[in-house]
């Protein structure tokens, strides 16, 4: 008889839920967003929405209705009236036996959790750290899959070295972005990132914080740099949807500007934040 | 209320099986083997058990004792008692609220399945045809990781071309290895893989097949060959736990030798079959 064991229990394949036989924890085979509420309000939901819907034709989880999900996502935030929220949700290809190759005829599993956000007022005030790890990633960081143990280790290094983020570089030696944020530079009133390509994600605060950064007055420039070159820059700092900018204050133990957060960040914060009103 | 919703049902998320929240899903943040019995007996069962505890050890999944997954495996395979099975499992890092730095006192999951596996012998007979794709996976593919949709989307890649399997090409123009199998070719009488890399899995299979080849008087050599060098080929192969070994008889549409399993081929499948008796 087909049989499945969950930790040391055996049961009869057949009466296994769905969510166990699910693709996205057999390959991964899924893709996510996460969103964020401020004052009870979505941010960029749209954006997001488009997104998702790029991510889900480039690995062809076909036949999913997008405004079907925009209604998915908007009655879970009414039923759970939580004002500054952190919506994640994914939809992966399908459940099924174990195979490379999908069957045809799935259908696929939409998940979603509302959760409370708290906002940590202490990196804005104080900054964070950062170090460097090797871009482990896949080749498609354009598509925003559930593949994602590379941002985790990268992640879990960080936090081994007392770091609160890791900064990606790749083989080259330059910086691709962050775990699971954009990194930024600022020196001689030029806000600085990488320029899209396949091994970034065209992340939606990223181009936030440009037009941010153009409202400001700043020069932006998207080309890559080195941990060297950012070493000597005047600021740096980070962003994702959840916490928005978060200044570095230190990288890979060197210390940034005076060690505290730079003045055209705390504009940058600013004018970010006023898109969010 | 912190909630989640599943397809189109809202739950308060206290509610949700902890399958729901398993970082496997998130993440991929796990990883797996796949073993065969042939007759009723496992093969190379201490082989993947110790290729399993390097994964484990590489992501730095902690706590696990060994000795309990054999008692596992060795007590499903009896419950189950098929004679020629596929058996699959994993192990992620456990399940909590999505957070890329785990919690350190996750518990991990551990998921295994024991399903019949039928021998199809007109692969043997008549050989399968392979298409390339670039290899667009992570750069730790010496760990044996839940992170496949690239492999998913190559095998997907081939199937649209009426292929049976994907052949992946690094950016240097190298074959690594197949979707979901390691690669070889023969000329001259020598027997040629790709060299154990970063880039490549360590597959036990591929172990077991040098040493057939050794066996049967072939030379064997431990590097890189483009899909240009392949199509003169005398004769390819693909190895696998599942399928062991499968010619290939068109690489990219192009025939290789008489377009017939090869007479080495053949041999070497002999001799692999017999280890596992």
């Amino acid at each position: 008889m087909q049989i499945a064991m969950i930790q040391d229990q055996i049961i009869p394949i057949k009466e296994l839920e769905p969510i166990h036989l699910d693709r996205g924890i057999f390959f991964g085979d899924g893709v996510y967003e996460v969103l964020r509420s401020y004052n009870g309000r979505i941010f960029a939901l749209e954006e997001h929405l488009q997104r998702f819907t790029n991510s889900l034709s480039a690995i062809a989880i076909n036949g999913v209705d997008i405004n079907t999900i925009r209604s998915r996502i908007l009655k879970s935030f009414d039923a759970a009236d939580i004002s500054n929220a952190r919506i994640y949700f994914h939809i992966t290809r399908g459940s099924e036996l174990r195979k490379h190759l999908s069957s045809a005829d799935l259908e696929p599993n939409f998940f979603l959790t509302i959760t409370e956000l708290e906002d940590d007022i202490q990196i804005k005030k104080k900054g964070i750290l950062v170090s460097t790890h090797p871009d482990w990633r896949w080749k498609r960081c354009d598509i925003k899959s559930l593949n994602l143990l590379a941002n985790v280790l990268a992640r879990r290094d960080a936090a081994l070295k007392g770091c609160d983020e890791a900064i990606l570089v790749d083989e080259a030696g330059f910086i691709t972005e962050a775990a699971s944020s954009a990194f930024f530079s600022i020196s001689e009133q030029t806000l600085q990132t990488s320029p899209l390509t396949a091994n970034i994600l065209p992340s939606i605060t990223r181009q936030f914080v440009l037009k941010a950064g153009r409202n400001i007055g700043l020069e932006t420039i998207e080309k890559s740099i080195t941990p060297q070159q950012v070493c000597s820059a005047d600021e740096l700092f980070i962003a994702s949807t959840t916490q928005d900018i978060s200044p570095v204050i230190k990288f890979d133990g060197k210390l940034i500007g005076d060690g505290r957060p730079g003045k055209y960040t705390k504009l940058l914060t600013q004018e970010y934040l006023s898109f969010t009103a």
